[in-house]
C-alpha cells in the first residue's frame, strides 16, 4: 500500500508541474458558456464522470450524464466531456463521433491519449497521464493494475476544476449544500 | 405463455372497469402544477419508474429520478411519485416519508395496497391491482410470479396516463422526438 | 386512456395469434445453455432488458446487464439478448457485433425490424410488433408514441417467457423468493 | 488548484502515517473468506462504492452492488462494506441494519466517524479522515466542498487495498484484464 500511495504522490507532483493554465481556463469557458454539459464514459472512468456532473450539479450547472434517463436530447450550444484513458473505447468514441458530426456540440477529451481518435475530434484536449513515466510501467502494473492511475487522477484533477469554478461562480459549501440531494 | 397472456387480459380489462377518473385528474393536475417531478421506486418497480420518467422528459416535464446522478434536493413545490406493490418496500417509505414530513412535497403513492404505510402517507393513492381477483393465487404465482402483475399493469397504465398527458398539453409525437437523446 | 388500453388489448391478441413456438424453443434452449447470460438495450429498452434479467436471476441464471458494475467479459459460451425497435440503435448494433464477430457469443436479436443490423447478425431473431397493423400509425402515434407498443409487448413477452423458463426448470415462487434481494 | 493538490498531498501523507495494518489485515481476512462481498454507498460515495466492486470482479470476487439489477439477497457467510463519510446517511444505515440484524452478514464500515450509526454497527470500522486536521475547516470547505476528500481518500485507499489483494491472491494485470468487460 505505501509503494502505491508513492506511486500516486509521484502523480500528484506531476501533475502540479504539468498543469497547463491556457487549457483549463479554456475548459472553464466552456463550462460556463454551455447550455448544458453532458458527462460520458465507461467503466470506472464512468463514474469519474458521474461524480464530477453531479459536482457540476451541486455548482448550479445543467448537467447530464449520457445514458441516465432523464438526459434529453444533446444541442448545438451544449458541451460534451468524454472521459478515455487510451481515447479508443467503442462507446465512448462513437457518442462522441455523433456529438460533434451530427449535432455540432463542443466536444472536450479527457484522455492521456491525445493522438488517439477522441484527442483528435476534441475542441479541447485534457491530457491528464495514467502512467508516472519514471518508474517501470512493469512495477506500476502490480500495483495500480489498467487504467486506476489514469482514473485517480482524473477524479483529482476534475475535483481541483470543481475548486476553481466555485472560485469563478463565487460559490460557497453552503450553496453547493443546498443543491444536494437530500432523498437517499 | 397463452395463460400468462390471458391473465394479463384480464388485469387490462379489470383496469379498464375500475378506472377512476377523479383519481386520474388528481394525479395529472399534480403533475402539471409541480415544479419538478421526481419518481421512485425498487427492484423492477424502479425500472417503471425509470420508463415513466424517461416519457415525462420526453413531455416537457422536468423530471428526476431519486438516485440518480443530476437529481438535486427536493423542494415543497416538487412532487414525488412513489411505487410499490407491497407500499412497505423500506427504502421507498423511508424517502417518500423524508420527502413528505421534512420536505412538505406532494406525494403520489402508487400501490396495490392503499392501506399500507406510503399508501396512508401519500397525497394521491393509484391503486393498481397486482393479482386478479377472480382466479386462485396459487395458479397465478406459477406464471406471473412475485410482483409481475403489478409491475406490468403500473408500466401500462403510466403509458396510459402519458397519452392523457400528450392530449393535455396537445403535444405530438415529433414534440416527443424532439427531445428524445441520440446519444445511446 | 381506454384507447390505449384498447390497442395494447389488440397487441397482445395479435401476440397470441403469431406466438412461434419453434422461435420461443430455440431461445429456452440458447438461455438454459449458456454459461452466461448478458442482456442489452438502450433507454425504455435497457429498462425492460434489465426487469428481464432481474427475473432471470430470480430464476437461477448467472446473468450480467451490459454497462453495470460486476459485468465480466463475454465469453463464447455465453449468450447476448439485444433488445431494439428499430434493430438500428448504435451502440446495440455495435456492441452485438463485438460479441459476434469478436468473441463468438451467441446473439438473440428481440426487435421489430428483423431485416435490420441487429436482426440479420442474430441467431435468433425475436420478431416483436411495435404497432398495431390494422391501426392508422397517425391514430397510435398520438396515444403510444414512439417504441411504447413495442417497449411494452417486450416485457409482457419475456414475463410470458419467465412462466416458461419457470415450469421448464420446475421452479415455484418460492425458489424466486428466495434468491430476490433484501437489502432494498 | 495548487492548494487543492496540496491539501489531497496533506491528505495521502496522514493516510500514510496513520495506516493501521491490523485493520487493513482484518478487511482483506473478511474479502479473502465472504462467499460474496456486497458494496453499498450513496451519491458520490456510491461511485467509489462501485469502482471498487469494478477492481473485486476483475481479481476474480463474486462481488455485488446493492440496488443493481442482477444483485441477489444476501447471505449469512457475505460481506456488506458500507460506505459513508457521516456514517449517518439514511438508506446506508438502514439497509446495513438489515443486513447485520437480519440477515447476520459481516459488515465493514468505511466512514471518518468511528462512533456514528453504521460504525458501532459494524465488524470491522476502516476510519477515513475526510478533512485534513492542521488546516482550517473554512479553507478547506473553498477548494474542497462537502464530502470530497473523504470520497477521494476512501477511491485512493480502496485503490491501494486492491494492490494488496492482487499480491495475497498472486494475480497479475493480465489476469485482471481477462475478466475485464469487453462490451463497452
Amino acid at each position: 500500500m505505501y509503494k502505491f500511495l508513492e506511486a500516486l504522490e509521484n502523480q500528484i507532483r506531476m501533475m502540479k508541474e504539468n498543469m497547463d493554465i491556457t487549457k483549463i481556463q479554456q475548459v472553464i469557458d466552456a463550462l460556463q458558456n454551455a447550455k448544458s454539459v453532458f458527462v460520458l464514459g465507461a467503466g470506472r472512468s464512468g463514474f469519474v464522470a458521474k461524480s464530477f456532473a453531479m459536482r457540476l450539479m451541486h455548482c448550479g450547472f445543467n448537467v447530464y450524464v449520457v445514458g441516465e434517463t432523464v438526459t434529453p436530447r444533446i444541442e448545438r450550444d451544449d458541451v460534451l466531456i468524454a472521459i478515455s484513458g487510451s481515447g479508443e473505447t467503442t462507446s465512448v468514441v462513437n457518442i462522441s463521433k455523433k456529438a460533434k458530426e451530427l449535432i455540432g456540440s463542443r466536444l472536450i477529451a479527457v484522455t492521456s491519449n491525445p493522438g488517439s481518435s477522441i484527442g483528435k475530434m476534441a475542441d479541447v484536449v485534457l491530457v491528464v497521464r495514467g502512467k508516472v513515466k519514471t518508474e517501470r510501467d512493469e512495477e506500476l502494473s502490480k500495483i495500480a493494475p489498467l487504467g486506476t492511475m489514469f482514473e485517480l487522477a482524473v477524479m483529482i484533477f476534475l475535483d481541483a476544476l470543481i475548486a476553481e469554478l466555485m472560485s469563478v461562480r463565487n460559490l460557497t459549501e453552503k450553496d453547493l449544500e443546498d443543491r444536494h440531494a437530500v432523498l437517499e
